[in-house]
């Protein structure tokens, strides 16, 4: 199924982006008449027949409407160190989105050898797996911070930080079936320094364990997903 | 920690294969003398002292051994489509491999626009991935053989087939309790065909599915071995 992309709706009427209308009319070729399917990445799940078929704007007349589609019982929130080769963080984003998560942050730690990451191509990554997935959700994608400036900010649920230093740490599979609302620190190549898991622990997050095998960042942050997609 | 793989082993001494040899040499400058951790890929994990440090032949002398280091209590063989861009199919291997796998079979379906397969590259990455996550066993990897050849193999242990057609499936999480020793099908992109599906059903698979979501090849055959891992 090819899944297109709402800008916005008026009056029953949705509209293409632009660059979607393009691909649907140049690359797809449809033509008015047509029956498509798209979403609004709100939870909005449509079909529609298309009533104007220019490479610029395509208008579709909604013939059914879902709302909430796909809606998930639990937010899971990953909040993760780039790494230093881009495509095993652009490999996460698309995974993540796949298997399930509702928002991803891109913390900025001592070991972080990566000063800027471009959010635009990562949302263009989290478009492209959502309407692969068939997903009506995109995930909220929140631009690189320090990672002390991260934990100033509130967070309701579970709080949670993967580190890999020995510690008395516990099973995040156990921890997260706790709260629907979860957030999960994963660190860089090397790990969090030892002042950093200190000072998560000053903001209240609880050290976990994603189990037996030492993982990868980017392998750390999908495997997180997974794990709440098959507990919750 | 730079885990090593040892070649062989004759009278407590240790010999690295040429490769690592070089590389611990050449490029890590290990000298004689200098203590060295390395696995031999069945379970054995060992420390050893440096005795001989040449470009191509380092021999340890074994300090300490440990034997079924890592041992899962389970077996799981994920036999899988190869995908058409192979970066996708040798992400899939590395990150089993770091989750955890113990065989993994290529199979070639109806669907399946590869014919071939370098079996010897993919051996490449699962060493790579077991000695980055510090496992002491290297998965197998099977050749690629057309699935109607693979059916026709014996398996123990619970048989399951993830497909995508609208059908009566069970989970794959409350299947795979059930049994210590598991093989799962995982699809080309496209799925398999229904008469490959039927096939399977000839051979006692059960069909599976692996959450609410659309999976892409390599990450229906990553989360299989995740879900593997979490509920095992």
């Amino acid at each position: 199924m090819q899944l297109f992309f709402i800008a916005h709706i008026t009056d029953n009427i949705a509209y293409l982006t632009e660059e979607e209308a393009t691909h649907c009319v140049r690359v797809l070729r449809h033509k008015v008449g047509d029956e498509l399917t798209f979403m609004d990445g709100k939870g909005g799940f449509y079909t529609g027949k298309l009533i104007q078929a220019d490479p610029k704007k395509c208008a579709l007349s909604i013939l059914t409407s879902k709302q909430a589609y796909g809606l998930r019982s639990q937010h899971l929130h990953v909040a993760i160190a780039p790494t230093k080769n881009m495509d095993r963080l652009e490999w996460f984003v698309e995974k993540a989105v796949e298997i399930g998560v509702e928002e991803i942050s891109l913390i900025a730690t001592n070991r972080t050898e990566r000063s800027v990451v471009k959010i635009e191509r990562l949302e263009k990554i989290i478009l492209a797996a959502a309407k692969q997935s068939v997903k009506a959700y995109l995930p909220v994608i929140n631009p690189l911070v320090k990672l002390k400036d991260f934990l100033k900010q509130d967070f309701d649920g579970g709080k949670f930080i993967a580190h890999l230093a020995d510690d008395h740490r516990k099973s995040f599979q156990e921890e997260i079936a706790k709260a629907d609302k979860n957030l999960i620190l994963i660190g860089p190549e090397g790990d969090f320094t030892l002042p950093e898991i200190e000072s998560a622990f000053a903001s209240h997050f609880v050290p976990v364990t994603l189990g037996a095998s030492r993982l990868r960042t980017e392998t750390a942050g999908m495997y997180a997903c997974a794990v709440a997609s098959v507990v919750k």
